[in-house]
């Protein structure tokens, strides 16, 4: 075994620890619940007694390079405070001393979509591209940049919010003040709301008889049908698709990056909204033109090609785990 | 006298060439016209006669670094090629190794919008700012991204079209085969056909007035009537500037850039778009909002605010030709 860091990846349901390896070899994996309702210090608390228990097993066979974390909301990255996090709800939290506090040594904290990224660029769809951008459909829609194989921050970490590209100038609110952004067509409550807009306009029967009699119904009820072939699933899933292929079509003209990752729980669905993607990207983004692969859904393209490629995940949930991990092996970088 | 470099801003109309200081004095600057019409060779002679005047007349006094040349145009940092160029027109063109031929020395080659953008990074509105976009409001809309100092070339050298940001999704068509681009709401043509239109729709007797009596009615036409007081004419400008709004909430959004400058012809109307800018930027990017300066039309902010900082430019139509004369001082970055 080579030196190896701890990455934990805090969810909303699962709270993720893992030791990983300097070659990305998973030593360990330890999965807790996520116990919000017992409120902040009793999460900290669980996680960092995992924490310990990983760095102990193993502090004999290999040296303990670090800690990462991610966390989703926003992390101000100089202080250590976290904002607006839906898994860990209250004031703003100074949750890095809180962790330093309990395992008595310093963590590396990032952003859950950042860590995500950084671990498909390390270990996943993205390994051997230095220069690439990830957008992650949750709940909502996510987003990192990683540069010359750093994640970039941006002045404050705010950089990489890639869910509130404009897509319809009006269309509809989003939670972030805009109209129109990329999270209101793209995100797995985008598909359930477009779905239900379907069903309201009185011409999508399959839609309409899974919503009403499904109380489960959720986006994937949605990609289901679209798989069973129904028309009204899969404009749904060209919805997505179109919209995705607005905000890359801006996102390549601005950064010519070789390489986008399109992760989160929805891209179960890629099959279904990617050729959406390419289309829009074709028409629009003069730069996506004169590099696009001969066969954009053709997977495993190299890193030398020249090619712009927009290619799915692959590394699941797993991703932000392996991503935290690798925090601390780079810590001289993100703690810039 | 300090070391120089010779900058060379290759334009439609001027071929402007310059000796510049290592601290941005300007030491000499000579204009000639271009004369597209005798072909590009007759071009690019005239433009090595005067480096080599320039180069002979300061090489006793001090060091010459290099020569950089700002081209409109997409280039290919890796071949020297020059393609689509408006002000050399013809097929794809080994630009740099024709001047390397006449010159007998290296020159670095760069896009006139990326010069421009490291001109104001050096010299201008964005000094001390070392990681900034520019957008160039001229017939087109360009664009440039500097990153630590450096211009983000992206894969190929095609990063930072920032006039191609899909504003409007279903709008106007865009020479790029895109419809709806910012450069159909924020350029001096766009203004022109704004303007035209207001016209056209009867509602607007001192445009057409403008427009059917003055042959030379141009995008300065429609400013000088905003200054009068028109509403019309305000109006489009308030587009320009709505679109613009919504082009930079995507890149504060995406990147998280302290200083953006906006620069070109049309930049003299700052007062007529800007506070449409501001107001969109507000509620349109949750990053803006949490970072704007307190008044944002004021100029002079420092480096250190924390603020995202949207500003005009400050070299007017000189900062190509200082960022030109920056690249050699810089080669072993653009080159890479």
């Amino acid at each position: 075994m080579s030196n190896f860091a701890i990455g934990v990846d805090l969810g909303g349901t699962n709270l993720r620890i893992a030791a990983v390896d300097e070659q990305g070899q998973l030593v360990e994996k330890v999965t807790l619940e996520t116990k919000v309702a017992l409120g902040r210090d009793h999460v900290i608390s669980d996680m960092c007694g995992a924490i310990q228990r990983l760095a102990e097993k193993y502090k004999n066979s290999a040296e303990l390079l670090g800690i990462g974390v991610g966390v989703p909301g926003i992390v101000d990255l100089h202080t250590g405070y976290l904002h607006d996090s839906p898994n860990l709800p209250g004031p703003d939290y100074p949750v890095r001393a809180e962790i330093e506090r309990h395992l008595k040594t310093t963590v590396v904290l990032e952003n859950d979509a950042n860590a995500a990224a950084l671990g498909e660029q390390w270990l996943g769809a993205a390994r051997n591209f230095p220069d690439m951008a990830m957008i992650t459909l949750g709940t909502g829609v996510g987003g990192a940049l990683v540069l010359g194989g750093k994640i970039w921050h941006g002045m404050l970490g705010m950089a990489g919010e890639f869910g509130h590209t404009t897509i319809e100038p009006e269309g509809n609110p989003c939670g972030c003040g805009n109209r129109g952004c990329l999270e209101q067509y793209a995100s797995a409550t985008a598909v359930v709301r477009m779905a239900k807009e379907a069903m309201a306009s009185g011409g999508a029967p399959a839609l309409a008889r899974a919503i009403q009699s499904d109380a489960e119904f959720d986006a994937e009820s949605v990609y289901n049908l679209a798989l069973q072939g129904d028309e009204d699933a899969r404009r749904v899933f060209r919805r997505v698709g179109r919209a995705l292929g607005i905000a890359l079509a801006t996102l390549v003209n601005s950064l010519n990056l070789p390489m986008h990752v399109i992760g989160g729980g929805v891209s179960y669905a890629w099959d279904a909204f990617a050729p959406a993607i390419f289309e829009e990207l074709g028409r629009r983004s003069m730069v996506y033109a004169a590099t696009a692969p001969t066969d954009p859904m053709a997977a495993g393209q190299g890193a030398s090609t020249r090619k712009t490629i927009i290619t799915r995940a692959l590394l699941g949930s797993d991703a932000g785990l392996y991503g935290a991990a690798r925090l601390p092996m780079m810590a001289a970088v993100t703690r810039r």
